[in-house]
Parts: structure tokens; sequence; C-alpha cells
């Protein structure tokens, strides 16, 4: 199973290289960007087909050892969760 | 509009810093891990109303800008994408 974890920073934490990004891209012209900010795509490959289990084991790997809490958010996304997609 | 652009190295380029997570959370006992690949999650505040546009814009410096194509593909998400929009 394929698990997704999108990891941001927290809106109140400074993300120096979405800046530095974000001041190339005006200065190409790109200046409809109005801001950049970059977070990390972590995508997992899981021998388990419990959904639940899966989601509960990833949730918890994530916030142990992925991410920082204090400064980071994530979302999990399972690829094929076995429910119906939205 | 906010716009996300997922960078993932293609699959034939080694991920060193994915090896190491994966080889963490199999000695902390996620052993259902197989493997983990890092990717990049750009997101992206846009003032443009016109989503076709917006798509071609953030194609263009997706391609030139925010990936190198020899390593990285990249996926771009429109989160509004005006369809249903007024």
């Amino acid at each position: 199973m394929k698990v997704r974890v999108a990891v941001r920073l927290k809106p109140a934490i400074l993300d120096p290289q979405g800046k530095a990004v974000h001041r190339s891209l005006q200065q190409l012209g790109y200046s409809e960007v109005e801001s950049v900010r970059i977070g990390k795509l972590i995508e997992l490959e899981v021998s388990a087909s419990d959904p639940e289990q899966v989601r509960m084991r990833i949730e918890e790997l994530s916030r142990k050892l992925l991410t920082n809490p204090l400064m980071e958010t994530f979302d999990i996304e399972l690829e094929d969760d076995g429910r119906d997609h939205d």
C-alpha cells in the first residue's frame, strides 16, 4: 500500500527557502505569484493490508519521527484505503 | 488561487535521505515500511483567475525553476480551478 505524508511548516513559521524562491520568481517576471511555501512529500510503501492500522502506525511514525510537531503539520493519504474515494 | 506542485525524484534516481529514514524506521520497529522516498511539496498563492493560464505559467516555472528535469518529475494541482466558480 502506498502512503503519502504531506509535511508543511505551520503558518506562523518563517520559510526562508520559500521566500528565496518567491523573490527569484518575482525577479524573473512571475509577478502573479504572491507567496511560496516549501514542504516535504514523503511517500512510503507499506506491507500491510488493514488501512485503519496502517493509518494509525503512519500517524505515529510521522508524529514521532518524520516531523517536528513544534514547527510542522502533516496530512496522511493512503493511496488505496479500501473506502470510496471522495 | 492556491497551487500545489508535488516534486518527486525519478524512480531511477537514488534517494539517500529516503534510504536513511527507511533504515531508521526499520531499526525502530516499523518493519512494515518497505520503502521511503522524499520529495518536495511547493505551495504557491497565485493572483490570477484563469485556471488554464495559471496552469500553463506554473508548468513553465516548475519546469524551468522549481525542478531539475533530469532528476525530478512534478505534478500540478490547482486548489480552485474556477470551473464551478461564479
